[in-house]
């Protein structure tokens, strides 16, 4: 029960972040982050409805790291804000939200280009694989969709060489984090257990910011794009597999996909079939391709609470402050 | 502890039935249909590696339902034969089968044209809702694989309209006991649980059967078919989506559906998005239609084991011996 | 889509039954069954939140097996009425009710003696394996609870001898469904899925009901039972794990149970270890006994919807009304 | 795709460790830590299985984070040697090894005093909270096992005040990796899946090494332990509940327990009731005390694969060699 270290350890450069929202499941998981993290302090944890909880009631994993507790008010003296509220919410939180912190939001509200600025404030689309070097020089920063990160991260290299140029087909599965804590009847346990559906065919959300992403590198027309989600019996991750007709061989597209993700450290090539666990509890995305006659196909696989939400939000942290990309973000894979 | 009746009933019209490999899966599956069958006698269970053991021990949720053994000899005092034998072993069985019962092969030796015909004996491909009145018919039946019944069932009504007319994009999970009972590093369960992964990707043996059923009913060229199956981490139940571009609005596809299906007591058409139990442990199986621009969806649900497998090899033998269609699969739906 | 058969069945010697609570866990688990009892016809199912509907919009696995709407009014002309309410609302509405049916409460209201007279009725404790005669001449009837039951056929042939003389431990462990449909923190997927936990130790609310049946067979003391129950992270079944001090031989007990289960038709009593999923789906009891050095161990599993609900309800009726007492209730077990 | 940094880290104070049995979970666990560890190099992972492959073709969430291939031969060039052998195995290897590095061995070989001399070594048991001083000054450490630990951290406390003095009752339930990576039947994902069934109930292996420690704090008669544990279908994780008549109140439990574990960074009093996942993915163990009557209960979770298995063993290693005794250890719970 000795307080285990975390606490106690001396940080270097310290940077003071605030969390809005904390009592949800992208707030959890970045107090689990920044907890570890060797440069970050946290000033508050902020939530409406558990002000003056310790924060370890509400995210129970946390008992022995951390003595915090829910705020009901928000420091200005921080250097970073993660807004990790719904999406309507956040929004309405911007509006009044009048600090000097660099903001990193979680929720949608921000992302695509028409809805980016708001009061002066200009949100840059956090996506490190595609711009890292704007997002280094951003005080706002908008955290991709968990989907949208998945499937842009299988798309990109194929958009840089424009050859994006035949209708793209996607399906995928998610796991039940990515519908939030709210209690719905298909996020009950007796209805979801080896259970699966699939939903919003065609009319996902996320495909919006998914096309902007492939437009930006490809600014002729983007085909059309295709795809069926899936709602999966578990709880972390997501696996997409997406195709398309191409002339690329698959030396070709290895060697573009390789080249494209060099500089990049959470990306991995798997030369085997992957399965989801592999990258489960990391920041990691493992892409894997094969071609069937003239058809690519690209899996892709990511934890949608880190890679697709609050890792990638440190990982923006990480290059908006200069500091080691993958700082706080060396995680152990459960693996099982 | 009493017999609880199963056995003692007084079964009208006996049919007598043998069954060779009923310590797998399909087997046993059989078994616990069959001993339910108000017109069924099981003349014997072979196994070769269980010979003498009860059923129970190898299949205990049978316990107090049937005092049956494992026989090691094959009766030939039977009217139907049920091989639930691995894909090799069964056509190896057939080569020195000499009985004179109806037989319904679940392996899938005998499901194409071009494999049908053994010894003088030819094989009736079984999709009941595909060649009904073939199936009545004929002594040698061949049960369709679970993926393919699934898909076909998705697509018959559109080929009967010589409506496939573009590429068809099919994506789909199945349960693990899909993959029989064979230990394998992706049926160990601390590899399977909360996983998933692509297989086959484009290459799965299903195609073979799908392709020669939709062209059975549209004789002119049958479009690409694209499909992405998916391992998932539950045991029972198939779940595809498949679209293709058409110019049927969706009124004209569900009276299409609804007058295909309409003399077929296991294919229901649902008006909401269904999700996978509802088919689990049953025969059905439930489609749901949807159309998003000129893409028309079609989501198709069944029990592998069951409308995939011994379901429908009950279903057979019930067209094929003039019982009611249903007897014996009027199945209490587990739910949860 | 063609009508199963299911409703147009001839059946005889017709006993119309009504249900109250219909849109809940047990309320749907006892349409599943009655729909497919050759001798039951569903007059109503009432819901007041539901009135209008189509019952498969509630239970979608009934698609295509009925067309029950749900009714907002209780009709009379009914010979037996299945109270499926919340454990409040079934008092409340027992108050209220003026009707000639025989009751089955599946509620906990009146299962204790104290608690079983209510203006003029008194109410039998439907347990077929402890009274099946008084069973058969009640007009209302309490049916048992889930972990109850479970742990009453584990006990009830000791209690019966007289050798309920030490304190008596058990452990157990419930699927979701237990805890009914309502929405809570540890009813959602991503809590309850790979988890556990334990919870009213010691202090579980079925205690009282066991203690009373126990000592209906062994009226002298009935010692100390400590129960630890567990929440498990699948949605059907229980099982349970009882041990006490006794100087009963294995091969003593394996008499003694055989004998007192000999007539009763659903319990069993296995020579191997058994697993959860021999029972689920099904309403058998399965029992395994051991001895290790001087204490008896007693292994007790059921699926806690049908003989811990619906199914020993629709025993009870069977015994009331003079059928057989699995009609109805030879159920497929889903196995996997 | 860049390397992510893991091994260009500047690392102070190196220890150099050797893994033999690399290839199985909790080869692949130690691997998992090892790799994040600050002060630890990994000279080699032996597995005769698999020499010559990359090691993460074995345990493929390990992409990207290292460039390792399975060894052949055994280095001397080490520091420690983790023996993540079958129990066989390791004893054999023993036996033949004549290196001087510390040895950690994760097997049950060497962990009962009567087995732990071999050929002029003497293993220490490696229970940290049990005997810290004795682990820092040993060469030769075993590891406990997983049940085991859970189990002792619940009752070391009332053994150091001479407290148990009434038969002690114990039910716990463990995840599937605790079975290893062999294929069995009760290991198949079909088999495993939503089932739960007892197993070993009174004679589970671990009650040696629970008693013998038990015995070194209360040297007075150890009382009987009664345990029935329990396959639980989930991967990761044992949650036991032990509980034992006592004067003790529960005010008086809870500063005993404090008191006992107040120098222990890795065991946690939680206030309220806990569930396994608070626990899994990390090295922690958390109790819960409660007292009903005069019975005390006490709750104890753990990872198995982490307080039970590798992260123990890392734990050791920290010990023995002066790091912070957490070093490596801060891992992120996977929550969910």
């Amino acid at each position: 029960m000795a307080n285990n270290g975390i606490e106690n350890q001396v940080k270097t450069a310290v940077i003071r972040a605030g969390i809005v929202g904390g009592a949800g499941y992208t707030g959890g998981e970045l107090l689990r982050l920044l907890l570890h993290h060797p440069q970050v302090e946290i000033a508050f944890v902020h939530s409406s409805s558990n002000g003056g909880k310790p924060v370890h009631f509400v995210h129970p994993d946390l008992i022995g790291e951390t003595e915090l507790h829910f705020s009901t008010t928000i420091s200005t003296d921080i250097d970073v804000l993660f807004l990790c509220s719904s999406h309507g919410a956040a929004r309405k939180f911007m509006e009044n939200y009048t600090g000097n912190a660099v903001v990193i939001d979680l929720s949608q509200n921000f992302r695509l280009k028409k809805d980016s600025v708001l009061e002066g404030r200009e949100f840059t689309y956090g996506l490190p694989e595609l711009q890292r070097e704007a997002i280094k020089g951003s005080r706002n920063i908008a955290n991709p969709g968990c989907f949208a990160t998945c499937i842009q991260l299988a798309l990109l290299p194929l958009a840089q060489e424009k050859k994006l140029t035949s209708p793209v087909h996607i399906s995928g599965i998610t796991g039940a984090t990515g519908a939030g804590q709210s209690l719905t009847e298909t996020s009950h346990f007796s209805w979801r257990d080896s259970n699966v559906s699939a939903y919003k065919v065609f009319t996902h959300q996320h495909l919006a910011e998914i096309r902007q992403s492939l437009n930006q590198l490809q600014p002729t027309e983007i085909p059309a794009i295709h795809f069926v989600p899936y709602r999966g019996n578990f709880t972390r991750g997501i696996l997409t597999t997406s195709y398309l007709q191409t002339e690329l061989s698959l030396v070709e597209a290895t060697a573009l996909y390789q080249e494209f993700y060099a500089s990049h450290p959470f990306v991995h090539l798997a030369s085997e079939n992957p399965n989801l666990k592999q990258v489960v509890n990391t920041n990691k995305c493992v892409l894997h391709l094969a071609k069937e006659g003239d058809q690519m196909i690209i899996i892709s696989l990511i934890d949608n609470l880190l890679k697709g939400a609050s890792g990638q939000a440190v990982q923006n942290m990480n290059l908006r402050f200069g500091l080691e990309e993958t700082a706080g973000l060396k995680l152990k894979a459960s693996a099982f």
